[in-house]
């Protein structure tokens, strides 16, 4: 089940030494441990969008430990959590940030409340549990300690959890919620790609034209394009161009995309 | 010929996933291989500047795989290619982006399409070829599997090149372009340092006192100097300023550098 | 006292290739060594924030050879040195960096200026000493070889020491300097955090309330608090907000806390 990896995603940056100090002590516990840095570059406090990177990432990642700090109760009376899945385990807040990544890792099958102070630094400092609580207890799951010692089992159906925006898919239309805008501009929508093929080949978004293609290089450059995107799920895209520019949309916003046949 | 080593040039970024994503690609196929990120910073399809930084960079990195993705045509008919050198391999798109670095590692010996699908993931997406291509089959030469295998040959003649800016070398003058612009604003120059030789202490570079230096720590703080970098090209740079800011120029602009008394 | 372990801060920033050289080196050194990259955004030039950055995370990193370089002297009479403590090796220039830093990990027991050029590059540039002079070094302390072999001891008294702000204590009021701004714009004070208990808990932080806490979450959000951070100095945060914008300072600047009875 364990394999000696841990990725690490937060909202630290990478300014800071906190992203040092976190591999430091993880390093500390047992310097043959891998570590993946997933991102640090979270907005802080974006539990949104950090859930969002975890969730599609995780998958990909070696079987392991991946621990998920983006905490901005930390110190609060919020706790701090691991998960076994059936493909490793997730550590971090219980702030709905894990969960979408735990069901892409096939479900939570247990969960435990990180309240054993023999798995935490011994001075837990209020404001860092990056350092104090999450890396030794991902330490120590990743070299094979039970999950069970690492504190009490807890009801996985009282797990905080994010809610998840509807899909709309009607006549010739189909609506969705911005999951998350990538580098290049990109706007990811949180709704199955498959779902586009209910549409025509020429569609509206947010009333502008566009194309349903396979890739943006199969449209001119400039012009809007519709697609399946490399995780599966529905995408804009400008060839060339940001998409998230000329929709002016953001994560949460709501997009509607329609057949051109049924515009007019 | 292989040693474990893979590194890393792309346009993705941090933020998002998509380099951990690479990352767990290589290490769930070889969990030994041994990955160094050269940067994920170069602006969205700059091809150039992709270029520029991984031809500066190969030669100083342990012999090995190095994979370039600046590929804003993912999708379209580029090709996917592999370059064999006498001192290890390039992965990545037919766009140029390679060419310069095979050429700093001694030139291209074999050059093959990625078109085996044994070399792929089973499923390759239209817009994430790093994932779906480049990693997999980066992983599969860094462990020694042969590059015949890969797909088949093509001559190194039908290579994208991209246009090498000519160098201009005149009584008391020379005229180059702009290469790269470093993080402290340093101008490199695509020519050869010791061409600098050629002209008086007191220069002019476009139209603005300089004097030739060592190292910028030779001049008082604010004046501008020409240099041999560490690369070995001609490079302008300020004192504890920005040289970038004072000449007003980016990438392919040229720059021309007159002996002051060529001046009068 | 060696562990195989480099770790390494720099202001090269990670858009160029400079970090992937000093990789490169390192580990062209010696493939076995370990890298971790402490940060290498520190702003170009500002030796306080590297020396802030590098003392307060290598207590936490594994025990190793720890290279900083935010070297504007580079190429210039400053000295190359490395300074053994009881708990690892700094490497860097004299210029005030590392010296912290080496207070943290128990002072400084011997100093040696980098002057044997068996330890270097066989050629040394003007301005990448990071490539040239601090990597290779770094590779052969952190393999076991004597630092007595890497250049003349020399005195520790001679090394450069930037200032250090006074902190001044009085009746219900405490006053310090601005030692760093982290990503959360929390603004952390050269000043131990327990001096803070000398105050009431309703204080005032240059004429705006605050509170003293044990963490910002015990605070309503918007609320202006002081606390002892995770480095156990005394710092000021807004909970779901940015310190440093609502007080407008900057490393260096001089912050007055005062007893909210002591100011009326």
């Amino acid at each position: 089940m364990t394999s000696g990896w841990i990725s690490l995603l937060t909202d630290y940056g990478t300014a800071d030494g906190f992203v040092a100090v976190v591999h430091g002590v993880i390093l500390g516990h047992d310097a043959d441990l891998r570590i993946i840095d997933i991102t640090h570059e979270v907005h802080p406090g974006d539990i949104a969008r950090g859930a969002a990177v975890l969730e599609d990432t995780v998958g990909h990642l070696p079987v392991g430990v991946h621990v998920g700090i983006v905490d901005p109760g930390v110190g609060t009376q919020r706790r701090a959590i691991a998960l076994q899945t059936s493909r490793g385990f997730l550590v971090g807040p219980d702030n709905g940030l894990l969960w979408p990544a735990a069901e892409a890792l096939g479900g939570v099958q247990v969960a435990v409340e990180l309240t054993n102070p023999a798995w935490h630094r011994p001075e837990v400092s209020a404001t860092f549990h990056g350092r104090d609580i999450f890396a030794p207890v991902a330490a120590r799951l990743a070299t094979g300690a039970p999950i069970a010692d690492a504190g009490p089992e807890i009801d996985p159906n009282t797990l905080v959890r994010l809610p998840i925006p509807p899909v709309h898919v009607g006549d010739g239309e189909v609506e969705a919620s911005v999951h998350m805008v990538d580098r290049f501009g990109n706007v990811q929508l949180r709704m199955d790609g498959d779902l586009l093929s209910t549409l025509d080949d020429e569609v509206s978004v947010m009333g502008q034209s566009a194309r349903r293609v396979r890739t943006f290089g199969d449209a001119p450059r400039g012009s809007l394009v519709v697609f399946t995107d490399s995780s599966g799920l529905a995408a804009i895209a400008i060839n060339g161009g940001r998409a998230v520019v000329a929709l002016g949309v953001e994560p949460g916003d709501r997009v509607r995309i329609t057949s051109r046949n049924a515009d007019a």
